[in-house]
């Protein structure tokens, strides 16, 4: 399963960056997550969405969390050596998330601690989601299981 | 757009606490998450989830987070009066979602302080996910703006 480019916990070093590819998120896109996920009126009511305190629609936060996670899973650094994940810290909304934004992560390995485990590693990565204008819109840090390349 | 139960910055205290309905998740709903979020084997494959680190297949800690939200949302206690989302804090996966789980969430209000702006509230809410077994599967703090009763 380990795909060319996947990395192993020998491989990372604290400081390491990496950058997803990037998406361009509609208002549809918008609409459809929410009405599954997120039903609040200005992420769904482009009327009501006007008196709410953003002036317009935006995108759910869990959106902009979820299309993060996907971006930066599409780097593929970590397929097949990713374990399982140990939860996410400090997740922060920034500025939303809005129709025709052009989002991509920068990713950066923020500390490396072995296991318990003999065969894996304890990685948290940071996660800066930006969009086409530089704004930041969503900063995060994922707490990971990583494989120790085997012997 | 206020719901008969919604609550305003004014009706929270610290301490209090309220309950999600429950929902069962199946196989079929953690691999179709999957395909769209989080493609990993022990996420998609029965088999390859065998020789994973949970010894079969688990849903997407992803999967926990959005269903811990909608569960959340659907107890309506702050529709309309939820202005938007800050962010969260220290989502921790203490146990893997199972097919066939029914989660359900226990929801406290964590902390509670006025906002620089006179129309709303900055409220922490703490969201407990736990299976039909009580094993509990999430632990994770959202930090939403909560609006004052209007004068």
């Amino acid at each position: 399963m380990n795909f060319p480019r996947s990395l192993y916990f020998e491989d990372l070093h604290e400081g390491l960056t990496f950058k997803s590819p990037a998406l361009t998120v509609t208002e549809d896109s918008i609409i459809r997550f929410a009405l599954e996920w997120d039903m609040q009126p200005f992420h769904v009511d482009v009327q009501a969405a006007k008196s709410s305190i953003f002036g317009s629609l935006i995108g759910s936060g869990l959106q902009t969390v979820m299309l993060t996670y996907k971006l930066y899973y599409q780097t593929g650094i970590f397929h097949g050596t990713a374990l399982g994940g140990l939860g996410f810290e400090e997740v922060r909304f920034l500025k939303p998330l809005r129709p025709n934004d052009t989002i991509s992560v920068d990713c950066s390995v923020k500390a490396i601690r072995p296991s318990k485990q003999i065969d894996r590693g304890i990685v948290h990565i940071s996660l800066k989601t930006s969009n086409h204008k530089d704004d930041v819109l969503l900063v995060m840090t994922l707490a990971v299981l990583i494989a120790r390349r085997p012997v």
